[in-house]
């Protein structure tokens, strides 16, 4: 009885700041509100007061008729689409100034060599000390934690605003470096957007308190979502993104949050592009305009199907030589000091390096360098064949002259540019993967898909190039740069979602079936024989951890929140079940007097405990149950004996020691 | 110790028959090969062995490529759209009978009417009798089950052979009622490729063996997909559908496999219809032309958004009639007593007086009823607006024709047969609903929605007929039609997939965010204050069951399976662990004459329970634990003492049980 009242007693002690948070944030606003009153000595008081009623007001009248977390799913959709569109409207602007420079420049082959180097260089050495000195968590290589627990801890550091800003700038300066670095958005675009999404988190737990973590966890995977949908303007590849993303840990009950805020997101990003007069309506983001009365032919599956394998075999190749690179930069002693030490200094000499071999006297005229990321996947995207614009190409609009003389510099064909493009790029591509700056290595693989796409379909176009059968259609190589972008992005990260995130970039519902196709098959052979993913690649090599068993990751099992031990044997206690701790307290205030000789089953219902885990549990399988049932402790027990008792705090707090371990 | 041996005992009898399916059926196989090579007398012996050897070795090379589950979700995939394409060509052809026997008859006025009722008559009583006379699990109703539990479980009536036929020829009959019944393919048909999952599953046990559950589980969610998207041609929406359907059951790991086998059936539908020269390429199945190159104004996306708030408040409207019906025709004695004695005799008199109402010279020139329901979509979502129609209508296309004077029966002009459609077709719909024989319930709600859609947009057409703005541009009444049915089948079954649904069905990729804002909004209204869904009201009325604890749900716990026990107390046993059988038999069977006085602890290991329960536990907790951890039992314990064990098999009979007996 002695041992009971002890555990009774440490409970009240540690759960006292507990009924403080119990209280609901809305008693407290009401309190501040009357203590604000007593202020009688504060100019303008009845208009504040009743501003202040028009804002409860208001707040009642959201709160009626929608819960007040969906109107933060829809800002947290409005917030990241304005964030993604005024820094797309940035690097714009700063890829803007480095072609005029250049072109200033013209005439002048040192100068202009200088401002094409040195413009990269410059920025990728700014975008890595950046990132690396504001905080060090918001290098690039991070976005791949999102996949295994990274989005279900508080990380106060991970999701700062210190953190946000630093990514941000970085990701803008890595973003103007062009296609000479060649690196994209989306990764690091989405960490930035679950940042947003735990202010968010933050900002309701302050409006109505309670529910914290399952709140969270939820903002976090809708934050995901949201992240590649306002990155694209594509609401249902983004949700599909954050299924793929989330795996196991993905929960049904987000999917209505995200679908809603990922539109919020995406439909917020595509107005803006309205408003600022780049469209005239929303539309999709590379926008195409293949014929729609006959797309394809039925016997183009079939080419599509091959492209897809062609694609997952190049997918191959690639991800081998990623792999390669990362063990090479980690075991080769100079560069492995290098990164350790100067970090900056890297970036800045690959940059230089990158920007030599694209330079337009160099072999920059072979890869199209001079045009920017989305110009080449504009010009990739076309609908109409370079095979029939080469027979007269002097009558082309201005954009579309453009990228033809990209595609086709003097002396050589656009045949030997995109071959050269795709050899090229395979190696320039592994090198910038190894810079320690935020970026994202989605569009970069997508644009390449594109190419490879592209000369499939050019060569297809080129040998039936009278008409297929009696219609006399012609094939459309814009749709085979579709599928490949598709097919090649998908295998290289082994997830299908790339096949409707290129229809709704493209704007292009027809050609669903061959996005489907080449994806379908480029994931198979992808995946056949378990090999790694893009993103397992890079655990692999970083060594990042599995989900050990729970006694090897917290061998001293944390044994604080005891709520109530019935020890029947006299070495070890056994498990019966929980008090709620008010009511506890409230008999023993109650009955201060007669109190604690009474049997405590008496004064109070106990509750029995539901699951129990054993020593052996892993982390992964206790993780799982804790996201499955929303428990939020579970019981270690051991033939009945309590063992100890896992929070969910507990559980975060071991996967982050497990995750920075490393 | 005693007790001890007796368990182990008990075990060893029960778990016989578990060593025998260990055994995969490879090995099955190959010793039949065996075998059946000794009946030397049987003809072409080399000549069979040669197929023989031919047919392992293919087994082999596609083994070799991919599990040889994939191959069974693509056969699914195509099983199902085979027959998904035969339903809808066997369909049309019964409507072209109906159709051209109506026209025979024409200026014979009695012998149209007869006609036109006694053929819908005749197929709904058809319908329900071959449903319910074969399979009384086939009737229409059942398909919300999918929703709770009964994709889990093997109820071998409900997914047999005879139930399969009874169901495809019934909804076929239902089907070939036409636009007079007003109802659907979906629900049956997701019924259907469920049936066509389970035997696919049973293939691949048969092919492999062992991971039964595990494979049965998944092939049913993925049939569900598949459903979808064989009746549509529509792969994504199809596995958002499994998605949203399954709700908290979904399993993240049927993601992939969804997918992939939606993406065959989709894909083998489409081309299908190219092989029947019904279209010259894999298109959407109701494909419409709009102009792209402004698909709307940025101002237009706030009527949409109206559009979606008035389809909400119509779903409202509609949701509490059927409700009502539900309720009128269970209490009223006369109609329920009908329904439990004459259910063909009530579908029949149902449908006659619905062809009654439809009849072209009663009601029916008021509602365009000489359309299917094909053609009613299709003219409801036509580019071209009616009220640019309207001015030289005589220049008009056949098909366009048609439709037009359908709408625009002579006196009465588009709007009033709109207005008149929308009113009239609640009360059919509500009436239709009560109808006992296969049949969905989705699509007849989403040409509804495409008639409220057309008649918003016709409306907005009228007003703003000199062109929107500087751009001129008018306005399509078609995309109205296509947010109106999907903002209102969405807000009718609480789903987001419509969305997605109706532009892979018209392959209108532009006009994504029109339809996602009127969904989303006619959702939030719809599902404010906890109002019930479609499926929702159903269970209510029928009083479905939810899940209940497991001490309800199974008083007396299954207790058979006991592995090891030690006992420590005598009163009752404390669980240890469990005990590898195959081992424990080995060592016993070495050790027989020193054995039983050694420690069991000395001889094979004690592998550690992981998971425990008490009996306090809900169903749906253990339902919800098994399916995310695949652990194939829960050992149910009460402060270390076991209670009793819980496997797999048995939870689904439980929740059988549950089901059955309402």
């Amino acid at each position: 009885m002695d041992e009971t009242c002890v555990n009774v007693k440490r409970l009240e002690e540690n759960e006292e700041q507990c009924t403080d948070e119990d209280k609901t944030d809305q008693d407290k606003t009401e309190e501040k509100l009357i203590s604000s009153n007593e202020h009688s000595w504060k100019p303008w008081q009845q208009s504040r007061s009743r501003i202040r009623e028009c804002v409860l007001y208001v707040k009642k009248v959201l709160v009626s008729f929608a819960s007040m977390v969906w109107y933060c799913y829809a800002l947290l959709g409005i917030i990241t689409a304005l964030m993604s569109f005024f820094m797309d409207m940035t690097v714009a602007k700063l890829l803007n100034a480095h072609q005029w420079l250049y072109g200033c420049l013209s005439g002048h082959h040192l100068l202009q060599f200088l401002c094409w180097t040195l413009y990269p260089a410059c920025l990728c050495a700014l975008s890595t000390s950046f990132a690396h000195s504001i905080c060090p968590f918001s290098a690039g290589q991070l976005h791949i934690h999102l996949r295994a627990v990274w989005l279900w801890m508080d990380m106060p550091d991970y999701l700062s605003l210190s953190n946000l800003f630093a990514k941000l700038f970085g990701l803008i300066c890595t973003l103007a470096s062009g296609s000479t670095v060649f690196l994209g958005k989306v990764g690091p675009f989405v960490h930035l957007s679950i940042m947003v999404g735990a202010f968010m988190s933050r900002l309701h737990v302050s409006c109505r308190g309670g529910k914290q973590r399952a709140a969270k966890g939820e903002m976090l995977v809708v934050a995901s979502a949201v992240g590649v949908a306002s990155c694209f303007g594509a609401p249902v590849s983004g949700v599909l993104f954050s299924i793929e993303v989330m795996g196991t840990h993905y929960s049904v009950r987000d999917y209505c949050p995200c679908f809603f805020a990922a539109a919020c997101g995406a439909i917020t990003f595509r107005l803006l592009s309205v408003c600022s007069r780049d469209q005239e309506t929303t539309q999709a983001l590379f926008k195409t305009s293949f014929s729609s009365d006959l797309p394809y032919q039925p016997f183009e599956i079939f080419i599509f199907a091959l492209l897809g394998l062609f694609c997952s075999i190049l997918s191959c190749i690639y991800l081998f030589c990623h792999r390669w690179a990362l063990r090479f930069v980690k075991t080769n002693k100079p560069i492995s000091r290098l990164l350790a030490t100067e970090k900056s200094l890297y970036s800045a000499i690959v940059a230089f390096l990158l920007a030599c071999f694209t330079f337009y006297h160099s072999a920059g005229h072979f890869i199209a360098a001079e045009l920017t990321m989305k110009q080449l996947l504009t010009s990739l995207l076309d609908g109409t064949s370079w095979y029939s614009v080469s027979q007269n190409a002097s009558a082309l609009p201005e954009p579309q002259k453009t990228f033809w003389q990209a595609w086709n510099p003097p002396g050589k064909s656009y045949f030997q540019t995109l071959g050269f493009f795709i050899t090229a790029k395979v190696g320039l591509l592994v090198v910038a993967c190894t810079l320690p700056l935020p970026a994202g290595y989605f569009m970069p693989v997508f644009v390449y898909g594109a190419a490879v796409g592209r000369l499939a379909g050019e060569g297809s176009a080129y040998l039936l190039s009278d008409g297929i059968s009696s219609a006399k259609s012609l094939i459309n190589p814009g749709s085979y740069a579709l599928a490949g972008a598709a097919a090649f992005s998908g295998a290289v990260t082994h997830t299908l979602s790339p096949a409707l995130l290129a229809l709704e970039m493209s704007g292009q519902c027809s050609h669903a079936v061959p996005a489907l196709v080449a994806t379908l098959v480029s994931n198979a052979v992808a995946r056949a024989k378990h090999r790694p993913s893009f993103y397992d690649g890079i655990s692999l090599i970083k060594q990042l951890p599995h989900l050990p068993s729970l006694i090897r990751a917290c061998p001293k099992l944390w044994f604080c929140h005891v709520f109530y031990v019935f020890s029947c044997l006299p070495d070890s206690p056994i498990l019966l079940g929980t008090i709620n701790k008010s009511q506890l307290r409230e008999h023993l205030h109650q009955h201060r007097n007669e109190g604690l000789c009474k049997q405590l089953e008496e004064v109070c219902c106990i509750q029995p405990v539901r699951l129990h885990l054993t020593p052996e549990s892993t982390v992964k399988q206790a993780h799982c149950i804790m996201s499955a049932t929303g428990e939020q402790r579970l019981f270690i027990t051991e033939s009945g004996r309590l063992c100890g008792i896992i929070t969910w705090k507990e559980m975060k707090k071991i996967i982050k020691e497990m995750a920075t371990e490393v």
